[in-house]
């Protein structure tokens, strides 16, 4: 591409986010752009002409000729978000501007392997666009979140713990010759990380902590997902905490967070007790019961993963962790012993902004992120490329 | 200001940016923007005007007339790269593509307070000046590293534990009526940060761990310093390590890996054991004479701190750790131990590609870095802005 190709891109995408941010006039993208008038006719009409924004009157008024209103199309332009989790793959169709138009939630195993997994979900996908009218060519994006470790910049799966084959597997390959929307794929705490910041306009630095079977971290700032040199970052289950050298994680190392204040684990710790628990589930289930034995684990386990998201907060010194996972719906059992351990621990500069709070968007975290990544790429210049090549 | 001005500051910056990327002649700008040629000749001569860059003739060549070649301003536009230590100020005068004009270092007690070290400094600045035959009115920045903690958006310093007298303090005002360049502070590791990243071309997130009296680290990604919400991000030094309950930090907490695994806390260690260390230069000099029990110290620490980096590196996946401050000097006690536990701790996704190394730049990490971020900032928008006003 040349480097005025790349400019012009550059220039569309800018045009394009200015009205996702809500600018409907051609003035208005003229003044905040600089661009001629001229200039800004030419583009738009370019962007009006491949379906990624529409024109409408609106209401005349008394002075006149009604203003013409700009904004993402609405019709012929919808992307897919997928939320794939380890037994159910959630699918919703959007517009660009985020009302969902159709959503479905189908089960599924995930260590059936990659190639019926997603022969399943394009099925399934391929249903929900039927059932909400719009032919295959009106997705612009799909986006994708996995349950396991992705190099994001290829879609590849990486040494999952728990997808059984599809290690190495690079998704959008699949989709290759099935569907013509560029395919996004990202660890789904990523996806929920991105959701849950796009619900918070005053937060800058946000990191979105998963626990549930096991934990995990997504890290935001300024919008952009941080996933680090190998797309690893935010892989903070194997931190280990003090003073549980005893506990064997399946990573073969021991005092790994995840193995000692999981989900998981604080069910494996009732088991031993006597108390009938066999996942992340069963405590959620104990705990709102009142079983004391059950909130005591839970609350240790806090403190454990107070005492990680300490260190975190004095190296990042977010404004805003945010817990999810099942987990996570413990509330008030979860919330006290985090908080306290990191205010024992991290430095009072780093702690006097930041907000730990419980998830905003609950389940709908993963799907919500995914969606805002496809548009997220679509406005991008490589995404407009696409749309107008 | 306007949308249109701020465009304008924009394209600007662009295209000083890209001269000092290399760019010698108007025709590559025109090129690389996609800016028509008249608009090129436009902001150019304003820049030119300004004093920013320069157009120099070459040497004619037999194809006709010499194309001339454009470079950032060598003359009259300098910034000053100021490096504050405890006991020390490093002052360079630079010219804008990075060559040092002239440097001093000077004696000083930052425990004598905000005045008293700000007037010396600012005469220290003057005599160098001087020196090299500039005038005030050719510093166009001056960037400033300091020992403490720092809110690098205004430039105070917020409870900073060695810097008595100067919590609270706001720098940049103390410079107000009598320098006219903008002023920017920020922490000494940051600096540093800044600086290993600049000599560093194929990384993209690194993280500089200094290891002398204290420990300490800065975060850099995309070549900008990762500051969090409140300046505070990288302040390692507090993180718990685990096994060390019993070592109370001069925080008030306990098992801080600075009171673990600092340069005082092993100096400290072998006073304890009846070897006579008061500081870190204490244990470099021990270490290098071959003292086993100084070795051995050391080599605990290094896993100490190596734990910690563990924790970090599956956190934010970075591909570059540099490892400075006294106590790096020590290269083989300090790398195999720190690499060892990294390694162990850490998920192979996240260390395949992480390098653990020495500070390339030594002392100079911090003047550099400085240098660098006063050249960032004159050639972003804001800095064009104040150019050109």
């Amino acid at each position: 591409m040349t480097a005025a190709a790349d400019r012009q891109l550059t220039s569309l995408s800018e045009l394009a986010g200015l009205v996702a941010g809500g600018a409907t006039r051609r003035s208005q993208l003229a003044t905040a752009t600089g661009l001629s008038r001229a200039a800004v006719a030419q583009r738009v009409d370019l962007l009006i002409d491949r379906g990624l924004l529409v024109e409408t009157g609106t209401v005349a008024t008394e002075r006149g000729r009604p203003p013409l209103s700009l904004q993402l199309a609405s019709h012929a332009a919808v992307v897919c978000a997928v939320d794939l989790g380890a037994t159910h793959a959630t699918v919703a169709i959007s517009e660009l501007g985020g009302a969902v138009l159709a959503e479905t939630t189908e089960d599924l195993d995930i260590n059936d392997g990659p190639e019926a997994v997603l022969t399943a979900l394009d099925a399934q996908i391929g249903r929900l666009l039927d059932s909400a009218g719009h032919p295959a060519e009106h997705v612009r994006a799909i986006s994708i979140g996995v349950p396991g470790p992705v190099e994001a910049s290829t879609g590849t799966v990486v040494r999952p713990p728990i997808m059984r084959g599809w290690d190495g597997y690079r998704v959008p390959g699949f989709f290759a010759g099935r569907r013509s929307a560029p395919v996004l794929v990202d660890n789904d705490v990523n996806m929920m990380a991105l959701g849950e910041y796009g619900h918070r306009p005053a937060t800058a630095h946000l990191l979105y902590v998963k626990v549930g079977t096991g934990i995990g971290c997504g890290i935001v700032s300024g919008g952009v997902v941080h996933r680090g040199a190998t797309g690893a970052a935010g892989d903070i289950g194997h931190i280990a905490v003090p003073g549980h050298d005893d506990v064997l994680c399946h990573c073969g190392n021991t005092g790994c967070v995840e193995a000692v204040a999981s989900g998981a684990a604080v069910a494996a710790r009732l088991r031993a007790a006597g108390v009938p628990a066999e996942h992340a589930a069963d405590v959620v289930r104990l705990v709102a019961a009142g079983d004391p034995l059950a909130r005591r684990q839970v609350r240790l386990a806090a403190q454990r993963i107070g005492d990680v998201l300490a260190s975190l907060v004095s190296f990042y010194n977010p404004d805003t962790i945010v817990l999810g996972g099942s987990i996570a719906s413990l509330h008030d059992d979860l919330l006290a012993d985090i908080r306290a351990a990191v205010y024992r621990r991290a430095l009072p500069l780093a702690t006097r902004t930041v907000a730990i709070e419980t998830t905003l968007l609950g389940r709908r975290a993963g799907i919500e992120g995914a969606r805002r990544l496809a548009v997220q790429h679509l406005l991008s210049p490589a995404g407009i490329a696409r749309f107008i090549g």
